[in-house]
């Protein structure tokens, strides 16, 4: 009996010593500083993200609801809270490159607490965005019976919502939060719009499931995608290593009114004009001139 | 130091101010009625589906197991509390729709109460669905042991299973709730099924991810789809203003025995006849005979 | 008001008496054997599973921080939580299948116990694989700023974490627990991967949404794919009654260095030579040379 | 095997039908209306309590911590969300007692509605006597080191702060709230003061537990209490079948400046004069003088 | 920066050696068996403990409502639940004083069942009891304004209800779990009753804070008790080594219709004669008559 | 209808204009410094005293079971988690008295990290003394079956653990924390003892319900106590104000192996000679020579 015991000791000991010997920095935060600094936290990211989400959708999401009386005060409050947690979270994200003790750092904390309140002044011009969005989503879906039902569970909606507030973050150079805010969209909605991504006004995503969307596409106004479609680079130049490099512009730009049906792959830094509508299932490597209707060859019986 | 602190009030006070003021109905509910009623909650409306779906499969899901003896307390005790939520979750939707205040509104309640108890009734019939929908995802995947490992983790069974719900609640005229639930089955599996869409018994999707099946579809008997599949429209007619038309039939009739293969987009009100099998990605706008087996040109050797 | 209580009351015995009587043996586990007998718990499943990743990259995930110095302890901690809800959860999953009762089976217990050990022991193997998947999103992604971002919230790197546990646990034969690891990672990434696939070192999967990996695939070393790209059977052999024969090869071979690009469609045992690109949207089912260049047709301008 | 499943299926059973049949409405509330309505709940009444404590304490309670510039905003959503979650259980506790049905009473909704908002018109005044009852708590206790610990920690606070405002519900005639209020603040402290006292301001208990004061008690201005002290009835008057009556004047009144310390017990309609102390475990039963000191026999020692 | 981490990590380091060393088994019981057997968990012995009261009290306690109708699945649902996690808990108290293996007892697993079998018959006798305790409670105090309140918030019915469930248990020879559940009716209410209490039916304690109740005590019907009441043991026999003999009669018998005022001590194996009255703070000893009105000592005035 | 929400906000406004102005730095932290720093955290001060209550107990206390050969793992895991939450903790606590933003202090942040470290090599000493308490409690109370018996439920035990880790930091002067832990105490188990009070080894206190021991007592070795015992000041000196004087010795020294019985009153600071024994409900101001048993006046008949 106490055999077995004193066995599985020495199994777990075995392992333990294996896993905690061979972690490098890419495998273990732990690596890099040796003391234990706070990473940003995944969970704290998405909470901040969905009070501010509840900020700019009053009365819609959020824990609890309020009365029409005390509206000012639940956005006040979202928003505190909010810029508190984003606050922190930058500073971890920050402080993970660079390469001073987050206790005695000249820099990131005052970085933090700028950043943070430069993302809230964005807050209203993101809340007029959203609403261009959540009409184009209630006229674009002849399914959708009210503009409530969209924000209610549409996951268009939920994505560009994400999205948008992760490109705020984007643009303040913000490390990390972009991509965990955008990627839990993702998660949530199969929907994967990089928060780089530049995004027009009255933006509507149906369905959405595998729609990717890369970090230097940019989209005009009014444009609208189906499931599957992919805004996507074609190739990537390498560097000497034969790696991709990183930060050039290597995915489309899509003009205004432009429709994308299901499927469809529009790769590389291609022009698709003002207008145009891409089939599903298209294959598009080139620049389409305002007005056209690209379609895919009709499939053939066997 | 002080300065600080005013600086950031004083901010804050900024946004608030912007948030409250811009948002109209389409961004917040309270603009509505002026007065504070609960919306519809969409993790009540999912914890009420996940009831149902645990009397559905007693034994399979929920909180806790129970004796074999004591099924019928455990399926009771599910249902009267699926059925407590359901009726106040449909007070509000029917609500939110209504002029009248809540506390005051003549018809909703008793609309709630009456269609909570038709929904109750059709229970049976979905079970006995979704027991030739467990078969016929066991028999219709190589890879799967046992219909148990079918109902404890795939998505096309847990797809189905909500859609069969809420499609009793579409076909009961209830708003908002159907679309709540067939889309958090979709942020689950990928499969987005409208809950307007008539499927027949053993149904099955493999895989899944990325299936669309459009609100006006109609799916007979013993059909089977794989990933990235569309049962989509094909061209919406639009009013006067250039917006899609609600409610009209824009989406395919699938009879009889057909198979579906992955990433196959089928569009418009066109039938697919009993028997046939849709290849991979192929692409349809048409009609198919009966038995007809339709194919993707060859990829090309570039 | 009375009559209303008593009307409720005896629709829901009527629907109780009906959702108990016609449930078989494949809708609730509790007509097999007539006691109750836990089933594996999905959530404690994955809780192992979160745990097991936790001790594998540590510092990234998990509930809390520890300091540098703790960190064996941590992962001890962790490794000894998980094996002790492995060594429960394999037990309820073999005495699903086994003819006795859990109290008095004479070989499950033991099974159990001794799969748990195994499967600790291959985790320094697991951490190894994982370490060269790091490496490879982060060289083959240009919008990925540090390894570390792509522990954080890359789907790629979740959905091989979870397939890589899962798939030991499979080449254990241990029933139902793999599938229910992947089709949580599926759930929350939308890349479905079966635990009987056999993956080689540095592989990666960008946005991922939409692809599926079939059981008896096998992908060497140094592999990238692309959302909605599909390894998956053409056909199954059917058995006499037409269904599909269990656990035959019938999955893809793709070997070294390897590129399939978005919505790719490789089908059936083909082998795929090391090397090869295979192009966005390609539907193959044939072997490829190494070193070849697959492409799709170009679209055609309507 | 199957025999035991279905003896404790029977055990089960006829448990089940004696608990059932045999509970009278003392035992159930279903009893009295044969409708579901919803009783008080006691989570919800002690959330709104601490809300409302949270409220009147800014900065010191509750979940999160908010920004001074947001404090308005702050203590605005928790009194909002109090006042919402305390007319909804004034509506449940009216309704309790009251013959209609809850949706078609045409009294209760009104009342809970307008005793909501006179309950929290009384706030600013309880905030008041809660400011002078901390200071007291800080100035009579030479091992209190700052006010704020007396908040943070001091049981004397927590009780007194419970019963000042579960008196305000008390006066406005609210039915079941006061008690639920006053009875967390008796079970997390020890300390039973029953809503109906009335308690001037500067008022402190120190260590606390075991101390009781009555219904019909009356204290005045900067009055201390030790640990164990009564304040309570003397005996009642019974009615013809020997049951107390409910509802006279039966307890002490306490005048201004009095200190008791612990133990004593000080019982019936008398009154202790200003000034005045009384000594440890006295038992006292009759009036006093203002400006006297009663003590206990000393010990003696066997 | 790196001498830092690694002074804490040796700090740790010789703490856990520390701690892990000097612990025998009164502090541990992993030194009692060398292996890891759960030990009962408080937390799931209350949950079990709640969902039976919940059971004997339809309607007033636990998670959620019911409808009326529902009434019988909804117990049978609680007490199904609690009777699996009694059996559990009990295995696991039965087995920690047993010298197997938890997985090769022959007879504790057998005895579980057997002993949950024989409470939860008994829970029809201990809701009799419960009846008339809440009449009790309901006519004994003037302040009490309907049987619901004490039932809802009085902390003598909290602890009579948790001490008749522990007693049942207690009775069937059940380990440490009677005193798990009567020691968190003390936590609770600060009334402290042995399990192994024999009490009458229409018991009723008012306030409750500080009574104390031991193991041999045996009290009659309709007796009331009033806060920081003592029945206690005078002195125990000691044994050869100067400690207390365990298990012999040492406390007091009470009589029917007694009632015991606040602070009142009666200590040893004496009889309180039927009808008797006991005055506040009374230390008493010596048998009393029946009918008797036994008082303090008034109090002098220094 | 719009009225009623407009008359709703105002009385919302004014409330709330009313509490944020009225509240001086005596209710309000905020007040204090004009920034949002935060307050020590009850809930997490008593979760990092929990943590080490369960190392110092290893395998009785916390939130999951580990096997033995994990325990110096398990334990190392609890004091790290401890150990990063006492100092965010201390820091918080010392910097709330601090004149320094947070951010800015040169010495609170190195203080915090020093007191952590020297308050985990207390915790040896703190385990030992623990195991005689835990010996003291089986062999002091006749009911108690077995020393685990203790350690699950006795409250005497949770109230000394948490005082003698409350007392350590006391010595170590970190504000705040030290009360709170023996707050928690005190409301869970209705014992308050100071954690400035210094207890040798094997004491017990039984039942518990209101002993008070002061902050300045001193209590020998094998000293036992009952429910309701004071050891407490007889009358604190005032300074000019007529306000107690803080920080001067006022409290009892009891000696070695002294039993004091139920309701004992012991004030001032005086002597209880070695080995003596104090009656029930006696009230004691002097001192007491070695070996006395002091009584009190027998109760008479009315």
């Amino acid at each position: 009996m106490k055999d077995h015991g004193e066995k599985g000791a020495s199994v777990l000991d075995d392992v333990v010593k294996a896993l905690s010997s061979h972690c490098d920095d890419s495998i273990s935060p732990l690596k890099r500083k040796m003391v234990a600094e706070p990473l940003p936290s995944r969970d704290a990211v998405i909470e901040a993200t969905e009070l501010v989400r509840s900020a700019l959708f009053p009365g819609y999401y959020g824990d609890y609801q309020f009365s029409p009386g005390a509206m000012p005060h639940a956005i006040g409050t979202m928003l505190d809270r909010a810029s508190r947690i984003f606050e922190e979270q930058m500073l971890r994200a920050f402080c993970f490159f660079c390469d001073n003790r987050r206790d005695a750092c000249p820099s990131c904390p005052g970085l933090a607490r700028e950043r943070t309140r430069d993302f809230m002044k964005a807050l209203p011009r993101v809340q007029r965005l959203l609403m261009t969005d959540v009409h184009a989503a209630y006229l674009g879906d002849p399914a959708a019976t009210c503009p409530a039902e969209t924000v209610f569970c549409y996951p268009g909606i939920f994505a560009i919502t994400f999205q948008r507030i992760a490109h705020e973050l984007y643009l303040l150079k913000v490390p990390l939060l972009p991509r965990i805010i955008t990627e839990h969209a993702h998660s949530a909605t199969g929907i994967d719009i990089h928060p780089g991504a530049a995004i027009g006004e009255s933006f509507f995503i149906d369905h959405g499931t595998g729609v990717v969307i890369g970090e230097t596409t940019s989209i005009g106004r009014n444009v609208r995608l189906y499931q599957g479609v992919t805004l996507g680079a074609k190739s990537f130049p390498l560097d000497k290593d034969g790696n991709p490099i990183k930060g050039v512009k290597r995915h489309p730009d899509v003009e205004d009114d432009v429709i994308v049906y299901a499927g469809a792959t529009i790769l590389g830094t291609v022009r698709v004009g003002k207008g145009s509508q891409i089939g599903s299932n298209v294959w598009l490597t080139r620049d389409v001139e305002p007005g056209s209707f690209i379609g895919q060859a009709a499939a053939k019986k066997s």
